[in-house]
């Protein structure tokens, strides 16, 4: 269980992580411009422990989530001012250039629990080292984040899509990998000392499209998306029963 | 086709669109912060025409995915110095804190055919009207986007989750809606005067499958995870034979 407190939420003024870009351009002969942010590609792994028929996940402390919360929770009248209409984003990253919020957060006292921010999610990481290959991101991220060793000639290639088209643009590449507890070196968890508080944890196969489908539980889309996959196309092998 | 030109890159400072915001919080005891940008939720929607058997999606240029795949194209030496360890973050949004590239793009004459920056999407729109419900949101978006009128009780839940959990937080709920060509009362294409240009498009039940895994048509993981729900909760309906 997590423990948040001494929240303070500021305006940021210069970000080391968040550099918005603008460009300027011609489309169709009409002038228009968007606002966007660089960023790296990333990998996603759906891993499946063979031993226990279980899918693993990362838990994780979100802070964007919790935010995202807190403004869903407070009571106060909705704010007004603001570019309505269109700007529609489908899909994986909804912040579009015309109706996002733009007003600042209030510090608040009233923070809700700490688990609102919690979400299970897909092992990933980002493409962010030239000389290694896909495989070999997907394969770091399930040694250090879920503790499984795995040669990268072992992950099978899903698909990839784009995880974001408003903001970023970027692409992700979503990978399968079938583990075993023999391959289970450490029990993960990320890097500690670079602030990564990442929690394993195991989704029997039996439960995982109840679980999938399940509102309640905080999840990103690439955990919905990739149980069903498994369901329509690793069932047979695993002899599974369960309706989607 | 799109024809984009004079295309210009510039650092933004100051955008109405991306307000970076920074938390400071305790996490069991450590002293942490994060930055991040507040956005509305957002639905999405897929639209089954039952006349001609076909999916309805929206096509349009993204800036920020062209961004992106003019850095994959160019052929530079990759950037160093970048903090490269973790900042892992699964799925739909993949900007995490640590990683993420915080060099400026520069202007280049080399620019890749609009045709890269062009995605195919589901129906969307911002959750940004409060006295509307989510269902009347994806109502409005299906009927200015894509041109058919269908009450918002027709409209089915698929499911929800976290469309970001590394920049953004936000929340994404899909709607399933079924549409004839009855339905049928403009040609979609959202708000031209807000600078919207966009296509809509209609893609064959019979090669739905082949699409949605096909990596060569840059989409979203929307499209292809609600392609593959139909598959597993309409066929019967439809009597749909293709594999997945």
């Amino acid at each position: 269980m997590e423990e948040i407190n001494n929240i303070d939420v500021v305006p940021c003024t210069e970000s080391d992580y968040l550099k918005p870009f603008r460009v300027h351009y011609n489309q169709n002969g009409t002038k228009k411009s968007w606002d966007f942010m660089r960023t790296h590609d990333s990998v996603s792994v759906l891993i499946f422990n063979t031993t226990s028929h279980c899918f693993v996940l990362v838990k994780q402390f979100r802070p964007a989530v919790y935010m995202s919360e807190w403004e869903r929770t407070k009571k106060q009248p909705p704010q007004s001012a603001e570019k309505t209409e269109e700007g529609a984003t489908e899909a994986t990253e909804p912040e579009s250039q015309e109706g996002q919020s733009t007003s600042e957060p209030e510090s608040s006292s009233q923070w809700p629990p700490a688990s609102v921010g919690v979400t299970y999610e897909l092992c990933a990481g980002l493409v962010d080292k030239p000389e290694l290959s896909l495989e070999e991101i997907a394969r770091q991220e399930v040694l250090e984040e879920c503790g499984y060793d795995v040669p990268a000639s072992k992950l099978k290639r899903i698909t990839s899509y784009r995880s974001g088209v408003g903001v970023t643009g970027a692409m992700q590449t979503m990978f399968y990998a079938e583990v075993s507890d023999d391959n289970c070196v450490s029990a993960g968890g990320g890097e500690p000392r670079e602030g990564e508080l990442i929690e394993v944890v195991k989704i029997p196969l039996h439960e995982a499209m109840t679980f999938a489908y399940d509102e309640r539980i905080p999840k990103t889309m690439g955990v919905i998306f990739s149980f069903i996959w498994f369901h329509n196309n690793m069932s047979p092998k695993y002899k599974i029963s369960t309706n989607v």
